[in-house]
């Protein structure tokens, strides 16, 4: 069975960082919400676009066919909504089948829970979300501390409110994890290599 | 300053077997809530004999002068639980400026955080706990799964009164510590030697 490594993480922890480079340093596969969300959509654009561009990336090599949604939906949004999901999940499971992967956020632990994936969760205290956000802010961002606080408890009340739909389960519950990492006082470029071993 | 890591964890989580195996890894000293106990033990009965104690055993060697509690205290059993915990507290902070170490419980993490010790939180569904727990049992114990279950979750509750009333923070939650890991599927002795180049 591949290697699976996913990762759930707070704004700001640096969880993407951590994800990015571990995948790095096992020379596998990465993917995040932003990949995933740009496959899905251009596997529903066009199943041939994606073929072109398929042919051009072997990393991501896949014929995908977009789950359907059989929930039985109230509104056209919730349908919508249900079917993106739907829709990245099979995304996400395909590639886990496919090779040894990171796979950054999007419920994969939920999602690939049959595959065993080992469960990483990435926080850290406020103070230093708030310093790492700051330090890679669009240029031209001007939050005050209260908004940036702000921004960042805003962002993972919408990621809780999205595990918890779509598992059922507490996010960011350590019981659901394997692993829980703190960056607070952690350089995260030094410490994955060391992580890394975990998996070799 | 030196090296410290201190390790909280739940019954039957084999975050005592994590923490031994560690120090042995890195050839530091080990205490957990026996021996810490033990030396408090014999501290207040006898300056003297710890002494020859001591001589004997190197690794743990110290002059202790206990602390005294100067809590305003209403009765004389919480003036003697104090005192205790202002021993012991007052033992794993002479120890943690003596070497580098390893210290299980106690509230080490909020006791030593001045000099910031590097925080594990050890962890496991009940399940798994119940099966180390069978594993390490003394002989001729007998419980049934429902007891065993219920004696697992008293222990904690127990452990999580102590290090709430002692640190008013909640017990085993993920902000207090660096890294929390989830013994469920893991095989400790496998695990610590890479756990162990953390500290390296």
């Amino acid at each position: 069975m591949n290697k699976i490594i996913t990762i759930g993480r707070e704004f700001g922890s640096g969880g993407r960082e951590l994800g990015r480079r571990l995948s790095e340093e096992l020379g596998i596969a990465y993917y995040d919400q932003e990949i995933i969300g740009e496959i899905a959509k251009r596997t529903s654009l066009s199943e041939q676009y994606v073929q072109t561009i398929v042919e051009h990336q072997p990393l991501f090599s896949f014929p995908i066919h977009v789950g359907r949604s059989f929930y039985p939906s109230a509104s056209p949004v919730l349908e919508q909504t249900m079917a993106v999901y739907q829709g990245q999940a099979q995304i996400i499971t395909e590639m886990a089948e496919k090779s040894d992967c990171v796979i950054v956020g999007r419920c994969a632990d939920y999602i690939l829970k049959e595959m065993k994936p080992f469960r990483i969760f990435v926080y850290a205290d406020m103070e230093s979300k708030m310093k790492r956000c700051r330090e890679k802010a669009p240029e031209g961002e001007t939050l005050t501390e209260r908004e940036l606080k702000q921004k960042i408890s805003a962002m993972d009340k919408k990621r809780a409110k999205y595990y918890e739909f779509y598992t059922g389960y507490t996010w960011g519950n350590k019981l659901n994890f394997d692993l829980c990492i703190n960056t607070t006082q952690t350089v995260i470029k030094e410490m994955v290599p060391v992580l890394a071993n975990l998996f070799r």
